[in-house]
């Protein structure tokens, strides 16, 4: 449910050179050296177990767990412990949501601390006519970036998640000791909206070892095309659900498809269902009018503002119009001012609308039903638990009430505090690998983050990782593997990310 | 694309005795008697003929043309070509309309008289998942009426043209002169609403045949459940379209499905769809609300109010709400008004609404394209030429010119005098048969009469005959073959209903 991550173009400041200096405390001179040594033979290690990462990779494409559909849940389970037991970890186990199970393990290394790994096993739907090559098959293709991998799940989210597994492998062949213990859960329905995820908490020694992590990542492909990274403080929260207006539920209209010509005596449920959603938004669809469905929105601070302003001056305009085939921004706004309003405003998207007649041509028929998929995404300090009975108050006051609201997944909004470990610890990393980044303030995607930086949790949680991907959710998504540019990590460069990462969270 | 005949109760009234005493004019007696015994015989022969005449529907079942798929134009062409000849038509070639050719025949009797003859040999899409038995099959089965057969176009419209057909095969088996020459004139795609059968009139042949015609039927399963039959005075007409809404008109929105995250900085095409269609109607969806839509819509006369007011007495509206599975009319009207709104209404009816993701679940997208699929009923005295263009700068002025309006096909509304022939004979037939019959001023549904009740033929024209079928555009379509109801004709006294009326047209 990750959204693009922003390109950015070559003016992205170079924070390298300064950041570097100040980040080495007194005494850290030897460890660092020690480091370094621990580092090469790592290194020799990821590349040496390359091949076997990339075999690992696409043999679990060619297994895509897929909740929408209840497609290969038990599978997935299994193929997900092992690969969590393959990489070191132990006590590895399915852990029951009330939904489809996560998967569980520790990986203690005796270190002081920490750190908590989400997955997430499941991938989006994908229609294989769509695709330049089969989506399972994981087909290896020249990429303008270089050599990549192609197939669903490869960047969202099975590629990073092989190259932090990678990492793992080469800490054990090259006989270094991990520098954190750490904490794995891997989610199975992150693609519906994670509606039972939560419940992984009420498991007392998932919720304890938990508790231990000092801080959260999910292992995501960062870099633009350019090579620049984003830092995101946080992420939107979502719901989805689908509105399904009916002549059963309705008392008016037809119980089932009838003759269209009937349509001068008998109501339609589907024009129902369209005087419904017109009453969600203003302005287009773009601003929301649901009944008090700012009251909790907070503005953007002063800090944000400055972050958002920042990002403006280093993203190519141009370069992330062209990549999304757009013109212009809603109400022709500025650059500055159109990522002000991904960051902040909420939203009520319309994913899908399916009613009567839906092949070639037409049928002359008075359809019985009709539904609209939705997703709403929620800011701070929006939540589920009071917007969903939000809106559904919202159609009852319209005349609506009878429309079923039929909520499949969603969370709440996820935030991180830019001077926490987690955040602290990517700069880190960033900066002495010569990265340019910026942070922004929130994805507008969306991801469980609520889990960790919520109740009980209350932990910093982050995306983080190198590595370049795109086509999430799309066909022809794709993982550069081998990359033919020097600020483009490919996946060997990927797992040292991660390498350099948990050393990071070792001292920070 | 005709509407299933509205059924009537017991109530209906017997027009019978009084009716047919004042037909038989001084001097008929004679020809009576000669007519009885011919019918004899050639019921006779329809008897006989029955189990090729079931072979023979069964045969064209097998083979559905689809206007709108392309399906089986060819085969299509060269079956109805078959039938044609195989019944006595001669010269029988197909009319080149621009789009899938109709075919074209005579059958000369050397008789004073010459009556017009409209076949569809087109039927609607159907899913077989849908079915009882497969669409196609033709399959025997027993109904709570009798044995019928079940598959697509059983009643719409190849099950009472092969009754047509049997009428005419049973003329020739029995030695019996057709009272009167026929002109056959059969359509490919009446389904995808006759875009092009106005053109079978460019052809002199054509032209110069069905001037001579006295009036047009087009054979029709015309009893209700209960054996009542209703005699419609016209149909409305129809716009079937799509209004598509893109990206890449608009100049707004994505070019291709994007990531549902960047609704907060990207406008939506499926949003703007809805803000348009939302404009077309008030009342939720009841009334059209195109700028100028009534501006040619002549109000119903007297006459018109009085017959619906006897069609709401001797129908059952608890057995036409069963049989809709509907609860309330529009505005919660009482039966009356809502057959008058029946009647006297155009409409902007949706189809069908495909945007987005379509499949189970959801998928967070924010689609390029959305399509809504409109049929659009009219009433006299709007016109096609008239209203489309009304449509169009609707839709300008409301911001919304970018919207494609694809039109696939449609015609005007067709009107047939009460007192003409064509009305006079069906009356006939009913009586002497004591059919149990009620006259209604316009059929809801559409066909295109408007080819031979416009210009240039201006004739009389109707859909006509005995028989009960039902399932139109619906799943298990199927007709009565063989009747345990007295009151309801099975195939053979359909076949009959046919010899009936061509006995009629000769001499009314």
């Amino acid at each position: 449910m990750t959204a693009e991550t922003p390109s950015a173009d070559r003016r992205t400041i170079l924070k390298a050179a300064a950041a570097s200096a100040a980040l080495l405390a007194p005494g850290a001179g030897l460890a660092q050296s020690r480091r370094d040594a621990d580092r090469e033979a790592i290194r020799a290690a990821v590349d040496a177990g390359y091949e076997d990462s990339v075999r690992r990779l696409r043999e679990w494409i060619a297994l895509p767990t897929i909740a929408a559909e209840r497609l290969n849940i038990d599978e997935g389970v299994q193929h997900m412990s092992r690969l969590a037991t393959e990489a070191g970890f132990t006590g590895v186990r399915a852990v029951p949501t009330g939904g489809i199970p996560a998967v569980f393990g520790v990986l203690d290394a005796g270190a002081r601390r920490t750190v908590g790994i989400y997955f997430m096993y499941d991938v989006k739907q994908y229609d294989p006519a769509e695709w330049a090559s089969p989506p399972l098959e994981g087909r290896i293709f020249d990429h303008p970036l270089g050599r990549a991998i192609r197939g669903r799940g490869a960047t969202n989210q099975k590629g990073p998640e092989s190259a932090f597994l990678a990492a793992l492998h080469a800490f054990r062949a090259s006989g270094r000791r991990l520098p954190v213990n750490l904490v794995l859960l891997a989610e199975g329905e992150e693609e519906i909206g994670s509606p039972n995820f939560i419940n992984t908490m009420r498991d007392p020694e998932v919720l304890a070892a938990m508790r231990r992590a000092e801080g959260v990542i999910i292992p995501s492909n960062g870099q633009a095309p350019n090579g620049s990274a984003s830092i995101t403080l946080g992420a939107k929260g979502i719901i989805e659900l689908e509105l399904v207006a009916s002549g059963e539920r309705w008392g008016r209209g037809p119980a089932r498809d009838i003759h269209s010509s009937l349509k001068a005596q008998v109501d339609s449920p589907v024009w129902h269902l369209v005087e419904a959603l017109k009453t969600l938004t203003t302005d287009h669809g773009n601003t929301p009018a649901i009944e008090g469905w700012f009251e909790h929105v907070r503005p953007l601070t002063a800090r944000e503002r400055a972050l958002i302003a920042e990002a403006a001056r280093t993203r190519s305009e141009e370069e992330v119009k062209r990549s999304l085939g757009v013109q212009r921004w809603i109400d022709d706004l500025p650059w500055r001012e159109s990522l002000e309003r991904l960051a902040s405003q909420p939203t009520v998207n319309i994913e899908g609308l399916v009613a009567g007649y839906t092949g070639p041509g037409g049928k002359t028929i008075l359809p019985a039903r009709g539904v609209a998929k939705l997703d709403l995404r929620l800011v701070p300090n929006m939540t589920v638990a009071d917007a969903l009975p939000k809106l559904r108050r919202h159609l009852e006051r319209h005349g609506f009430g009878d429309i079923e609201v039929n909520m499949s997944g969603g969370y709440d909004p996820t935030e991180t505090a830019e001077d926490s470990n987690v955040i602290r610890a990517q700069q880190a990393v960033y900066t002495r690998g010569n990265v340019e980044f910026s942070l922004f303030p929130r994805s507008a995607g969306s991801w469980p983050g609520f889990v960790f930086t919520g109740e009980p949790l209350r932990k910093p949680a982050g995306q983080f990782g190198l590595g370049h991907g795109s086509g999430a959710h799309a066909p022809d998504e794709y993982m550069i593997l081998e990359s033919s540019n020097p600020r483009v990590a490919g996946f060997r460069e990927a797992a040292m990310g991660y390498v350099d990462f948990l050393y990071e969270m070792a001292t920070i």
